[in-house]
Formats: C-alpha cells, structure tokens, sequence
C-alpha cells in the first residue's frame, strides 16, 4: 500500500515541492510513496513544476485507512479532516510544533529554518541518496520561494547553504534572477479574483479560542495592488464573516522594500497594536521589516491574544 | 541563559543518559545546555552514571521564563507543569507524538526506535561531533535498558547498529553482562517491603467496568523471588481488597526466559485463562513469551472482560 506524502492546505511552493521530493527520498529508501496535493497548486508552483518537467501531483483531500508523511505543517487544522483516521508515519517541517499526535512512535525532522526542502536536503544527505536534477531544481525553488530569495527573517545558514548545493546539482547559476521571475509569477494579480488573491497563501489559526486568519501576498511591488486594495479589504471582511472569525489579516508584503502593509478586519482591532506596537489607520498598518508570518507575525499574534 | 534538557517524570535510564548526552551535543555546537531530572533517579540509572563516573544531574521542577529542550517524550503529562511558560527549543524522542505544542518552530528528532540515546546517536553523527568515552558509555546503557538488551519488540535495526558503535567508543565488549549487570540492579528486592515491589510499575486499569490492576517486576532471573513468591501473592490479595478490584495481577517477568509468571488475585480466576488460554494453579500460571504488558497482558485482558 503506497504512503502518501503531502503538505497543508492552500498549497504553496515548499508544500508541493516539498511532498514531491519527500517521495522521492523515500522510495529511494524502499517505501512505495506518493506525492499529492490537498488543493489546486498555485502560478508559483506550477511556474517551477513546468520549469523542471515534473508533473502536477494529483489533488486527494481524504485519507481514512491510508499510511500518510506530512510536509510543511503539524496543524491539524491545515491537515486533511480526516488524518485521526489515517495512519500517519512522520512529519517534515519547519514551523512551530502543532497539534497532531499519533498513537503510534513515527519519525519527525522537524527543524527552525526557512523552508522544508532545507530539511529534506538534509535527509538526502543523511541517507546517502543522491537527489536527482529536476528535484534538485524544486527543492531550490521552494527555499527561494520560502525565504524570499534569502530576505526573510526564517533565513538560516543551512537553507543558504541547501540551496547553494541543490543549485550546483539543477544547474542554476543566477539565484537572484531566478527568484524574481518566481516573484513576478507570484505577485501576477492581473484579472484574478479577489478572493483567489486573499486564499492564495492563506492559514487560519485557533489563538486562545479565537479563530483567526492570515494572508499573504508576496510583490516584487505594492504599488501592483494599489488599485484594488479596498476590494481586497472588503474581501477579508466579508471572509471574516462567513467564517465567523474573530479576525482576518491579510499582509501585503513588499520583498523590495522588505516590509509589509497589513490589511486588517477584526471584531477587536487593538490585538494589531498590542501586537506590533504600530496603530492601525483606516484598518491598515506598515509593518517595517516584517516579511514573515510564521516567525513575525503569527508569534506577535498569539502573545496579543494570551 | 543556560538551556535546561531533561526527560519525563519519574526518570528512567534513557531519560537520564539522553539528557546528559543531548546537553553534551549541545555544548559542543555552542550552546550553553544543562542536563537536570524532573525527579530522582532509580537504582539502575545511578549504577551506569557511577560506573562511567558522570555526575547526577540536579533535579529541577520548575522551568517558567527558561529555555528547555525535552528529552524521551512529548506529552505535557510527563513534562513540568509550567512546561507553557518555558521557551521550548527542542525534542528528541522515540515514542508517539504527544500534546506539547510551542509557539515557535523549534529542532524535533523523532524516531520510531527503541530508545532516545540512538536518535542521539545519530545526530552526533550528522553533526560531526566526537562522542567522549564516557558519554558513550551512558548512551549504551540507556539502549540495553529500553531494548531489553536488544529482546524488546520495540528494538531496530538502528538500536543495535548504535548500540555496536558506541561499545566500541565506551570500551565496552560483553555487552550480554553488562546488560545483565544492569537488570540485576533493576531486579534487586532485598530488604525492599513486598507492596513497594508490587507498586514498583503498577497501574489500575477500568475493564467494563471492573477494577482491574495489573503490576510488573522485571527480573534477570525468577529464582530471585522464589523466596518472597508467597508474600507478594499475600499483597496482592490485600491490595485487591483494599482497594475493591476485581482483580490485582503482578507479572514476574524473567527478561532472560523470556516469559511472565503471572501471580493472581482475582474475583473470577477464569478471566486469566480467557485471556491467555492457559489454565492457572495455585493462584498462578506461566506465560510463555509474554513480556510487554501493555502489548501483550492489558489488550488480551480486555478481551476476556469484554
């Protein structure tokens, strides 16, 4: 029976990257694995998977009686509904520590740095297995992806240093112009829906009983979405409501100026400026420096909530 | 700050060596790591450390506003209980993935192997860091303890492959009498009163709906108790009317037979025999190959009650 392997919801690029080269690894150590996906995969990643000649994993959201490896989450609430009911065999990741458990000891790598293809880099090498080209090129993807060309303040050494040697392996030289073009997939707004740009790097959170999520769009430029910035904030809005969510916060974060602008819509605004030490005007606020939900702003969250 | 490692409540011998030898690790890469015990140590684990001459850790209980990294667990039941308003760094670990959550991404080494020591092993190696004689010594122990010299279902391949690697560092060939000498400390119950041995690893259980206790001694060899066999059957019996069970069982385990004299107290001997297909004289039986109870004895035991 294979072992499928996937991230979480919402795929971004480490998710899919990051399922597809665990299945590599793994059926390079004799376990038959699969790699899928909960959702559709975004531009970004099927920017990468066409640039490498790898094919879209197939889209499967239940697992009940099947042997699963998360990738890039340990939340139950970004794992499929029904995991309690699959047999789950190990966790690569590398966010804080969530709230999966299993009844059975399973193997984790659970590291604090950029991206989990640093992590499954690591494995490679750890189980002597070569990584073959067109992995090699997703995996240095997903960490320029993740890291935001190194920018982010998840950026560690050892994804510096993964992606040095995944690049050699894919026969990329020029890091730099790579990630911008993988920017400029991402940050492509043009005729999109609004509810397709706040969703397309979007998490909710469960903070001290309170529902919350938060967004992300990554541009090369703010000025990319000056137009349709109150669509996008009637959006988080009207997406707070239907959720019944205490909040939803949507950043906008500008890789260039290596900020971001937080859109805000919230039962109780104030969490923002206990939060940043910033108050919100006209439901937004700069967020100077701040490039990284998982390290900036989802810790800065969850203190305002305790 | 210093980081405190330390493993579960009530330290066994992988608890204890794993956090001494994870403090080790962490020291060599830099950082300032401390091993302490949630609790006292038992006669087993103060032989190894006397025997390879390294200091008991300082028990410590109370860890709010400190680092920490866990050792042999991940339930928040077998860590402190302000383990919440500690900053919590790491994990390494060898059971079922467990409750504890953090609000920060941390470093998680979680193996389904037969003991923390060889996740501990391993990460030596994948960092390059030299092993001393001494704390080598340690993590042998801490596998031929949790392995039962390699007999547990619960030992792998890479529990041997770790164990053979560190011998060889600690100096240690004849690693049968070493384990034995070992178990011999664990087995020791001279002068010890009879309620304390059967209390030693006791547990209550709820069987629809009846009482049910089931305690367990470990021994190198049955004979050890031959003498007090009549006492302890005497305990039992009090203990099950003391405390209204239906049933007090005490596995008398011989690791090196490789099977369990089960003494019993019970309102319905005929659950034993239900349970285990073997029919018992004299308020006792032999169970040939039965040595886990919670593998083996509990699960069959809900059978026969159900």
């Amino acid at each position: 029976m294979a072992v499928y392997v996937f991230g979480h919801k919402n795929p971004d690029s480490d998710t899919v990257c990051g399922a597809i080269a665990l299945a590599d690894l793994q059926s390079k150590l004799g376990v038959e694995a699969v790699a899928v996906t909960q959702g559709k995969i975004n531009p970004e990643s099927a920017f990468i998977l066409d640039k490498f000649g790898v094919a879209v994993p197939e889209v499967k959201t239940s697992f009940a009686g099947e042997k699963v490896m998360l990738v890039d989450h340990s939340d139950l609430a970004q794992s499929p509904d029904d995991l309690k009911e699959a047999e789950l065999l190990g966790i690569v990741d590398h966010h804080k520590l969530g709230d999966v458990t299993t009844p059975n000891p399973l193997e984790c790598w659970i590291w604090p740095v950029g991206c989990s293809c640093t992590v499954i880099k690591a494995m490679y090498d750890f189980y002597g297995v070569e990584i073959p080209k067109n992995i090699a090129g997703l995996m240095l993807c997903a960490i320029l992806s993740d890291t935001v060309i190194f920018k982010s303040a998840t950026c560690t050494d050892k994804d510096k240093k993964a992606a040095e040697e995944l690049a050699k392996i894919a026969g990329e030289s020029d890091l730099q112009a790579l990630g911008m073009k993988m920017f400029e997939v991402k940050s492509a707004i043009k005729g999109t829906p609004m509810r397709e740009l706040v969703e397309r790097d979007y998490k909710d959170f469960d903070m001290n009983g309170n529902k919350v999520g938060i967004g992300q769009l990554e541009l090369v430029d703010l000025a990319l979405v000056a137009d349709i910035k109150e669509d996008l904030a009637k959006d988080i809005q009207a997406l707070k409501e239907e959720g019944n969510r205490h909040s939803v916060f949507l950043m906008l974060t500008d890789i260039m100026k290596e900020g971001t602008e937080l859109l805000i819509a919230s039962d109780d605004p104030s969490v923002v400026e206990k939060a940043f030490g910033a108050k919100p005007e006209g439901g937004k606020v700069w967020l100077d420096g701040v490039m990284s939900r998982k390290k900036q702003v989802v810790p800065n969250f969850e203190k305002a909530f305790a």
